[in-house]
Parts: C-alpha cells; sequence; structure tokens
C-alpha cells in the first residue's frame, strides 16, 4: 500500500510562531518601527505650501487617512491634508474646488508606479498647475517608472521597499512622510507600533519570553482560523467616529490579506465589516444580536476622549426621564454606550467578541493598535496556509480594463 | 397516528406577492412616494437660516444623508446641510466649529421622541444657543414626550405615522422635510419612488401585470433566500463616491430588516457590506475573488455624470504605457473600470452577481434605486418569515445603558 496526501492538518503555535520570526526577516513590515526617520522630518521642515494632496488610492492612502482622521481635531496642525483616490469625476472636482493649488504639495504615491487612478489623477493636475521639483514628491518602489520620471523631472523621491506591500506601508515613507509633513509625530507614532512589537517578539525575538500580547494574538488568530467556517464574518465595532478611517483600512488589511486560495487549492477569506458606535447601534446591532451565528465581534473603546463636552443639566419639558444624561461627559456617554453593547453582546451567550481598549486620541495609541492588526492579519494568514501578501485576484480586472480601454 | 408540526417550508412567489400587496395596507413606506409634499415646500420657502443641523441618528439621518450626498455637488444648493448623530465628543465638537450657529435651523429628529443621543445632543446645543420656534423644527410621532415637548414651546412640528419604521422613512417628513429646505426637488424624489412602486405593483396592484421590476425583484428576494447558508453575505458594488450615503442607509435598512430570529425560532440574517468602485478595487475585491464563496455581488453603476473631467493628452516621460487613458473622461473611466470588474467577477464563474444602472446624478434615479432596495428588503423578509419591521435585538442594550448611568 502506498498512500499520497495534500492535507494541511492544523499548525501549532510554536510552529506559526517560528514562522513569523522567520518571515520577519524576508516581509518588509515588521522592522519598519525601528527605522530612521531623519529624511522624512527634514523633508517636512522646507514644506512651505499649506495644502498637502496625497494622490494614491488603496495602500497609498488608507492608512495616512485613518491616522489623520484619528488625530487631526486633537492637534494643531499646520497643513491641511486631502486625498484624491478615485477616477469619479464629481469626487475630484468637488476636492479640487475647496484647495488652492497654487499653494499645494502635490504627494504622488503608486507602490507599483503605473496604477491607473493615480496616473490618471496625476495627469489631470498637471493640465491645471505646473508640477515640478517645487511642488511635487513623489513615493515609488526605486526601480518603476514612475520614479524613472520623478528623476527626469529631479523631483524628491521617497522609497517603497519591494518587500512592503502597499496594504502594510502605513509606516513607510507612505503614511510618515505626508503625516511629518503636516505636523504628526512621527517618531511618537513608531513608538507606539514598538511597543506592540517588542510585547509581541518579546525582545530577544523567542518564545522563551512569552508576553501578553503574543499570547493574545496567537489565541486570537488560532480561534479566527479554526472557527472560520463558522465565523466567516468578523466586525470592527469602534466607539468613535475617529476610527472611521481606521476601519476602511482594517477592511483593506484583512480583506485583501486573507481572501485568498490557500495550499489545500480552496476558497479561504474572512470578511471584515467596519462599524461606528453607536451610531451603527442604529443600524447593524440587531443583525449582530438577533442574526445568524457568522461573526465574531471585536469592540474598540477609546479610554481617554480630550476635548470633552459635557451634557448641560437642562430639563426638556415633557423629556425629564431622560434628565439621568444630565452633567454627563460625552465620553462618558459613548464609553457607557460601548460597554452596554458588550454586555448585550455576551447577555446573548452565542456570539464571540473580544474588547481593545485604546488609551486615547494619540500617536502611540493608534498606531500600537494599527501595528497589533497588522501582526493579527500575518498571523491568521500562517493558520490558514495563505499568502498574506500577494493579491493575485485582482490582476484579471486590470488585464481586462487595459483591454477594453486599448480597442476604443 | 398524530403528526404535529412547525416546519415552514418555501413560499411560492405569488404568496410572497400577495402577502405584500396585503401588507402594503398596514405597512406605511409603500405609499410614502404618493403623498402630498405641499406642507414640506411651504416650510422650506419660510426657511431663512443658511445651515441646517439634522439631530438624528440613524433611520433619522441615514436616508437623507444618502440623498444629500448623491446629489449635493450636482445642484445649486441654497443651504448648507448638517448631521449631527453621534455621542463622540470630538466629532460633536469638530462639527459645530464649522457652523454659525447662530444662523441655523435645527431639526430634531427621534421616531420614539427619546432617542438618547438625539436628546443629548438637542441639550447641549440647547447650552450653546437659544432653541425656540425660530429655530427648531421637530420631527416625531404624533404621541411622543419630543413632540409634547415641541407643543409646550410652539416649535413647528411634522410627524413620523406610526406604521413608518426608521429605517423605511426617508421619504416621509424625516428625508423629505430636510431635503426641501437645502433645495432638493424633493417631488421629483417622490417621482422616482412611484416609478419603481408602479413597475412592481403593476398600477393594479395584482399580479395580472407582471412587470420587469416585479419579475426581477421577486426572482433576486428568492435566491438571496434560497441561497443564504451559502452566501450570508450581499455586497453592493457602487461606482462612485456619490453612493457612499447610500452604501450606508443599505447597510441599515438590510442588517436591520433581516437580522432576525424566524418563525422556526432560528437565527436569520444576510449580511450587508457596502464598498465604493474603483477604490475597493484595491481593497476588497480580492476577498471577492479568491475569497471564500459565501458573497453575492450587486454592482451598481451610474449611466450619466455631470460635470465631468477629461483626462488630458499628456505623456509624462517613462509613463507613455499609460497614454491610453489619454483624452478619456473620467466618468468613461469609472464605468469601464465597472465593467472590468464585472467581468472579472463572472469569468470566475461561481460568484453570483447582479449589475443595476441608474441613469444620472438626479433626484428620480436615486429614489428609484433606494425604493428599490426597501421593495426587495421586504420581499426577503417575507421569504425568510421573519418580522422585517421590528428591532427587539437593540432593545436590552439600551436598557443597560439606562440602569448602568441611573446607577452612577
Amino acid at each position: 500500500m502506498t498512500y499520497e496526501h495534500n492535507f494541511n492538518p492544523t499548525i501549532s503555535d510554536k510552529d506559526v510562531f517560528t514562522q513569523i520570526v522567520k518571515e520577519k526577516e524576508d516581509i518588509g513590515y515588521y522592522n519598519l518601527p525601528f527605522q530612521d526617520t531623519t529624511a522624512f522630518k527634514e523633508y517636512a521642515k522646507e514644506v512651505k505650501q499649506t495644502n498637502v494632496v496625497v494622490i494614491g488610492i488603496g495602500g497609498s492612502s488608507l492608512g495616512t487617512y485613518a491616522i489623520y482622521k484619528y488625530l487631526k481635531h486633537s492637534r494643531d496642525l499646520s497643513k491641511k491634508l486631502f486625498f484624491l483616490e478615485t477616477t469619479d469625476p464629481i469626487d475630484i472636482k468637488s476636492k479640487l474646488e475647496n484647495i488652492d493649488l497654487e499653494d499645494t504639495l502635490f504627494i504622488v504615491i503608486s507602490k507599483s508606479g503605473t496604477t491607473v487612478e493615480t496616473v490618471s489623477i496625476f495627469k489631470y493636475i498637471n493640465s491645471l498647475v505646473t508640477c515640478d521639483s517645487s511642488n511635487t514628491v513623489v513615493i515609488t518602489e526605486y526601480d518603476s517608472k514612475l520614479n524613472a520620471y520623478a528623476k527626469i523631472h529631479r523631483m524628491k523621491r521617497f522609497e517603497i521597499p519591494k518587500n512592503v506591500g502597499g496594504r502594510f506601508s502605513v509606516f513607510s515613507a507612505v503614511g510618515l512622510l505626508p503625516l511629518a509633513i503636516v505636523g504628526i509625530d512621527i517618531d511618537e507614532l513608531l513608538r507606539g507600533a514598538q511597543e506592540t512589537h517588542n510585547d509581541f517578539f518579546g525582545g530577544m525575538w523567542s518564545e522563551s519570553k512569552k508576553l501578553e500580547t503574543n499570547e493574545r494574538l496567537l489565541k486570537k488568530a488560532r480561534f479566527l482560523v479554526e472557527y472560520k467556517n463558522s465565523f466567516n464574518i468578523n466586525v470592527v465595532f469602534s466607539y468613535s467616529s475617529r476610527l472611521e478611517g481606521f476601519n476602511k483600512w482594517y477592511i483593506q488589511l484583512w480583506g485583501e490579506s486573507l481572501g485568498k486560495i490557500d495550499i489545500n487549492n480552496t476558497h479561504q477569506g474572512l470578511t471584515p465589516v467596519g462599524i461606528i458606535g453607536p451610531i451603527d447601534q442604529h443600524s447593524f446591532l440587531q443583525l449582530i444580536i438577533q442574526g445568524r451565528r457568522d461573526k465574531t465581534v471585536t469592540v474598540i473603546k477609546v479610554e481617554n476622549f480630550d476635548n470633552d463636552l459635557k451634557i448641560p443639566a437642562i430639563t426638556l419639558d415633557g423629556l425629564e426621564e431622560l434628565d439621568y444624561l444630565n452633567n454627563l461627559e460625552f465620553s462618558s456617554l459613548i464609553k457607557s454606550q460601548a460597554d452596554a453593547t458588550i454586555e448585550s453582546i455576551n447577555a446573548v451567550g452565542d456570539i464571540p467578541c473580544d474588547v481593545i481598549s485604546i488609551d486615547g486620541v494619540c500617536e502611540s495609541s493608534i498606531a500600537s493598535l494599527m501595528y497589533e492588526y497588522e501582526l493579527l492579519t500575518s498571523l491568521v494568514g500562517k493558520f490558514m496556509y495563505i499568502n498574506t501578501y500577494d493579491q493575485p485576484g485582482v490582476e484579471s480586472g486590470k488585464i481586462i480594463l487595459k483591454k477594453n480601454l486599448g480597442n476604443k
């Protein structure tokens, strides 16, 4: 009797961690928190323009937007950041109407250097204003065609390393350069990411010193994969409107990394859903509580809001029953709403739910959270036997588009 | 031998349609397209303020936002519309900073009249500016406590009928009043909804005259329910950033209506996902193409963009390979991108996909689309043996919140 098989049953935590430590030598994002930021800060100091426009789509803008959206109302920023990322003509036009293009720095970001949306919009911008080394900077791979273009025109260039994927590039030049220019403390960002890194890799990058973050992320990743057929939807329920950009970034990171054909030739994929509390208590929560048991829920709470506001001790005639809200800080209310949601989900009993509390509206908090999600994505990918870092499924659409447009 | 059972096997198209026609007598949203809009238009004419702030959450704001977001850059609107819908203090503060409250009309919208978020924010507004009949209007049920409050203060009141649920209320005063005030043609909105109504109910509201919309929606609803265990996720892929509000509205409508315990005492629920093209080609598309086969995809295309822009015939040195984009309208590009996505999804072969093309960026188009989605939701609910119109699952969280805050 002979026997052949292509089964790949469950992998151990230890093996996954060993693989991740090994992968860290090749996959670039892991070590980004430790890079030298001098070049970004020095360039940022020189920028005279009031407006900064990022021309970039997907991984070239979502991470930057996530951090900017989270912090912009809590920082006294010197410049305004805008994102041109879609080919919707009404969107492009309405955004440009509010920007003085003569007082704008354009940051053209494309890993491949030939992204259709980015190049189309950059061409359009070229018809409105002269783009040269005084107002245009390029972030791309060192050998891309966009890099060649920028070189010819002596534009300042920053590199996206080959081994850093777009959706994992927020802590490279892609995120750090625009954020440094508008006045975000990028060293604090990296410090937050470093903390998560060290709590996960244990300083000496070995299993000998297991840390809370390490155990927690391995356990969570294993759970999500072991129950992937029951719970194929992973809801992130963020209790702050400031986390709307984070949700979008998470959706790309999770969906594009984990939607893959595995080594057993089977379609895999966990579907990310991002919702915002308390708004979506009035929308998606009903589906969580009474709907089919196909979702895990991660609630993200912000512990300290700055810029707090208090509900005044005003009694509205007829609405006295709501006077229990009087003198409450809005931050207390939103945290109580998060707690009530968590309690009502847990009361149901059969919905997997975890809670992440982040300290406050600051650089290190959002960076820690994002780096943690990058690690979690890598772990889930390993448990799922997929390539977390490629995206072969979107190539066919690009080829079809080029063919169809070429024929016109 | 005796036999008892509580099975409820598949229901026929005809029975579902008959039930819907019967339900139309009790459920209010069906007939909203035929209401008299005079009162809204007359009130709108009197409004002197430049800013209009809707204080309302969930069904009290999402539909209005969807239509406003879709049309605002294509209409010469006389007033600006803002939405206060969350208890996030940073969000409230940053929004209010940009509004001259002395030149603002406040529209307080709450069906129950005691929505925590709405009343909290309204109290806060009361501490900033005097709210009285000159600058405040209320939309609520006729016997709510908010209505009593407004009556005492002689504020103008508009009614949400008892039999119109929040998430189905966009074509009631909830949506029509604020939209009329800022200058949207609400009669054109209703005309668009009427068209879909008539194409579905067949003029004489019977099966004798089956229409395209009728057959299409019944077929689609049946498919979604028959395959609900395979495809528990319904992706709407909208190819225009203007449809971002529509996506959010769809998510509430679908999730909150269809996430229910059915008459067989089983958790049901189809999970809505809303994504935007081409942005999410760089994010979620990979998951659709290569991920697990648990999603249906509906692509929404806009046929005619106004405010079009052309990609100029500029050659960028080194990027000559992208010159095929030259002289293309952005609207052609985004439509070609939608077509390429559809083609690549269909090429895969085992992903259920349908395409809705809407005419243009106008009132009737968006209203037709929204009314169609309301009908589809009702149909799916009937096939699923659930109550589409209640939301019992969110009550427990409200009770917990009140208890926890009351104890403080």
